[in-house]
């Protein structure tokens, strides 16, 4: 399949054809860059050919329409769809979409969160789709990798109306994040659903992304790309009370303080030029306002690196990527200085060598290193055009299969030693409710939980014991015992918090305190009816009267004579109106 | 000494009468609040005695006016002085500062940077000026604290006209964070020096600091009270983007909108109530908006713990103070869950017992953290009491005696292996010169030094060899090797970067980079006549005609037989426009 990828700036377009099968390859890539009176650059690369030079085009819409003929000229007209790299999809867009009327509106009604980008980006929707009516059209989201983001990590502590008016953090790179976490995974040889991982994307616009066990939790641009990183010619974070400085000092409007912010601030602000290299030259040389420049810059990033760990609750890489990123060793080994200790230690030779060629991702980081320091290239475009041939893939049919759904009041899995410490050494609990699971029941026995804030008593056992206690209450239960407590799934219980269980005999504390992802159990043959397997990630639809909802990422878990149901907890009963049993199905995601 | 203390506000006047001695203490505590209608709300304490109830007073201005009567009451008329906490000092106060007409201009200049704060703190000194003119009064600054900070946590990447108006990092709560940090050090046994410390105030305004060994480094604060923490109104970090999709989207104004991200944002933005008490109770009773409060708060202080970390490349303690940080073991246990990668772990049961009678500092840290977690009331009245009395001690009186400068270029010194490793093993190096300090001297063979960004050749060996080998750069070369190179005392090597010696017979890959700390070598009789001990921090004073300037924190070094000099380095000799020799004075800091 050919993909044909566009990413239209206001002063730029660029765009690549990409040849999508089991492998993705770069075709051809072409750019228009700097209009002016009458014409712009051009750049068109196809195998063994460079070629650069003048167009005749002063503005994007006259670029686009003379895309078709470049790509004849090199006898590439054969194009199977359109992918558009979109810079804001807002809360809407979690994927990659097929682009129709109604679509193209409902991104132009998000302009307001995007009013440098998002134009731009529309009129090449807009030209596409006159120039190629037949073809399939797909806007992929630099926002849409971030939507997976906690409410805690996207909520701006501002006045319910304005966060009712659209103002959360979104984050932006999403593209680029996504794609280089998922290269650095494959490079160091494990699953990125099992790492935690900052992406550090220093272009000439600069974020950094917290990819916790494969998805973004945090990033550092906010609603807007001015948020976060000090960037080519943007501030990135400063104090919200220097707009009321600038405006009462200096008589500013909103509208200059942002156009300056955007365009005269950053590495421009700070030493007046936004090229870095440029600024490195001139501090080796002596010049103070350039040191001072990449000291800032550098210092910003290892600030979030530092935050994102915390926020992960731990680090197991960092990956460079983005033109500064690639190719400043200097900055590389700057941001990465004095995080010895967090585990983080560069090996100074290789990252003077680190050589990207032919989408290479060597690792710097030194020997005994814990956490790994990956180096590689972005690749948007690719990533877009590969996006692009996934949305158009041929979707699931609906299962028609109603799924029980049970829901989980708070209870505890006990381990032989956790019994023995709650009622005495070598209780025997008693059985008083046998439970769907064939072996699985409930004991006539209660244990109460113990927090900081608060008891919780009477809490069920759940048999037969485990290896490991595991206790699982619900979100208000853990502001109800005071502790933080993670979304995770059921064994899964490295770094889970402590907690104190007390029984007739004693008390027992204890790690393993979690809020139970939701899940299925099943069994291999209604997996197979349900076209799903171990390990899937599953969209469930809950179809009460008045308050139909459905779950995203619902686990799967087959084993071998599962009874097939849906288990969730008593908040998202309640959120669901689930009182006392109900039904869902399996819906596409 | 008898200090009275002011801490007014626009809506409460703060005091209390401190006897500072040896040790400081409270004798008396006031407070006037909630101004209305002919009245406000009064509390008095002292010794057994804890008086509340209404007072005839309407404004700031009238409580003060009542102050001498109501110690009069409690039979205290005894004052010898009186201290006022001062919001903001700007650039230009460090230290606390005896206050006279000038002064007090000047402070009234710096109104921009506090519209809100300033003009009652400036109220209470003028009041207090006109009812006790003949007692000296001092300023104590919240920001005084953090003008220690680097320029690079100082400096937002704007344009440098906005930069030159005043738009830079202050930070606040300096007293309080000093203070605390302080305390914590004394409980933990170990000089505050030598700490990598993180201080947590949690009060209704609520900020973080990263104390690096005993200095303020930086601080969530920035150049108003706004940046940073979620706090009980003040919305804390917020998108700078922000203002103008506003402004564009809802209409509202700079003054309107800052408005609200003073008051009418935080936790009462969030939750509608700015009491995290009230909060935490609604949270266990499952209101999503109260616990979506929590999260965010406590997650937005997680995020600063790791970045300060990560900023000072190191954490032995953090310390929590403030109303929530003293009273909420919920909130505390939030914030440090998911630290343990960094070795920092709650002992629960610690910190669930935590009591902070008497000026206690409890650590609750689990046993084997590495991380100590201290828990302790802030006293900023008190260090305003202390700081007070020290301001008003005589001065040291000028010392006449003329320095030598000694200008020292870049340099290292080798160890044996380092020899070996460079010029062949057993090589004796050829001593060229003799130094001015006894038994130092250069060597006539030269090497090089090798960093990601560049080369510096021949570079000067000086002797005798030492244990461990040192190379002292100036801050320009940092930039020319391309290493982010710390300031340090010499032989201060723990976790310095790494650079690459290149010598005839081979290369040497070492930690021990450092840019040298001024310092002052001399010995015992000119010690005495200079007035400093070995360890002490004095001002020095190089009295060029174009490019006097005036060295702050050089480090006086004794040795039993060591020349008398000053040693800077080639970026401060540039600073300074010393050609080749200069001599210099200490001043008063």
């Amino acid at each position: 399949m050919q993909i044909l990828v566009f990413n239209a700036g206001s002063s730029s377009l660029k765009f690549g054809l990409f040849s999508v099968d089991r492998e993705t390859r770069e075709v051809f890539k072409g750019s228009y860059e700097r209009f002016r009176n009458g014409e712009c650059d051009y750049r068109f690369r196809h195998g063994e050919t460079d070629e650069r030079g003048a167009a005749p085009f002063a503005s994007l819409r006259e670029a686009l329409t003379g895309v078709p003929d470049a790509l004849m000229r090199f006898g590439l007209g054969s194009i199977d769809a359109v992918g558009h790299r979109i810079v804001h999809g807002g809360a809407q867009f979690s994927a990659p979409t097929l682009l129709d009327d109604a679509r193209v509106e409902t991104i132009a009604s998000l302009t307001p969160l995007a009013p440098l980008h998002l134009p731009a980006n529309l009129e090449a929707v807009r030209l596409c789709r006159a120039l190629w009516p037949e073809l399939p059209q797909v806007a992929v989201f630099d926002t849409a990798f971030h939507l997976t983001n906690p409410a805690f990590a996207t909520t701006y502590a501002v006045p319910l109306q304005w966060r009712d008016a659209g103002l959360r953090r979104y984050g932006f790179h999403g593209t680029s994040h996504k794609y280089v976490a998922g290269r650095a995974a494959e490079e160091i040889g494990r699953a990125l659903g099992d790492l935690q991982l900052v992406s550090i994307h220093l272009g000439n616009g600069a974020s950094v992304c917290a990819v916790n066990r494969g998805q973004s939790m945090d990033s550092s641009m906010g609603m807007t790309p001015l948020e976060g990183l000090v960037m080519g010619t943007r501030s990135g974070d400063i104090d919200p009370g220097a707009f009321g400085f600038l405006f009462r000092e200096l008589g500013l409007s909103v509208q200059e303080i942002e156009d300056a912010l955007y365009d005269e601030s950053g590495l421009k602000g700070l030493a007046g030029s936004s090229d870095m290299r440029d600024i490195e030259d001139r501090a080796a040389k002596g010049d103070p306002q350039a040191q001072l420049a990449i000291e800032i810059y550098a210092y910003r990033v290892r600030k979030y690196v530092g935050a994102y760990a915390a926020a992960m609750g731990g680090l197991d890489a960092i990956v460079f990527t983005g033109g500064i990123g690639e190719n400043s060793p200097s900055m590389r080994r700057r941001i990465c200085e004095g995080l010895g200790f967090m585990g983080l230690q560069l090996d100074h030779d290789r990252n003077m060598a680190a050589n990207l060629a032919d989408r290479a991702a060597p690792q710097i980081q030194a020997y005994g290193s814990r956490v790994r320091i990956v180096v590689t290239e972005t690749a948007e475009q690719l990533m877009i055009a590969r996006e692009t041939a996934a949305a158009l893939v041929s979707e699931r049919p609906e299962s028609p299969l109603r799924l029980p759904i049970a829901v989980s009041g708070r209870h505890v899995h006990l381990s032989r030693e956790a019994v023995d410490a709650l009622f005495g050494t070598d209780y025997e609990l008693t059985h008083a409710t046998l439970l769907r699971q064939p072996g699985h029941w409930s004991a006539k026995e209660r244990v109460a939980l113990v927090g900081p804030k608060g008891r919780l008593e009477r809490v069920a056992i759940l048999g037969p014991l485990r290896e490991r206690t595991q206790i699982e209450v619900s979100r208000t239960d853990s502001f109800a015992l005071g502790i933080d407590v993670p979304v995770r799934d059921s064994g899964r219980l490295e770094g889970t918090p402590q907690v104190t269980i007390e029984g007739p005999a004693g008390s027992f504390t204890t790690d393993g305190l979690i809020i139970a992802a939701r899940h299925i159990h099943t069994n291999p043959a209604d997996a197979a009816r349900l076209g799903v397997e171990d390990g899937d990630y599953v969209d469930v639809r809950i179809a009460d009267e008045d308050r139909a909802l459905t779950f995203s990422r619902t686990l799967v878990r087959v084993g071998t004579d599962s009874f097939t149901e849906v288990h969730i907890d008593t908040d998202e009963a309640n959120a669901a109106g689930i009182e006392v049993s109900a039904t869902g199905e399996l819906v596409e995601p």
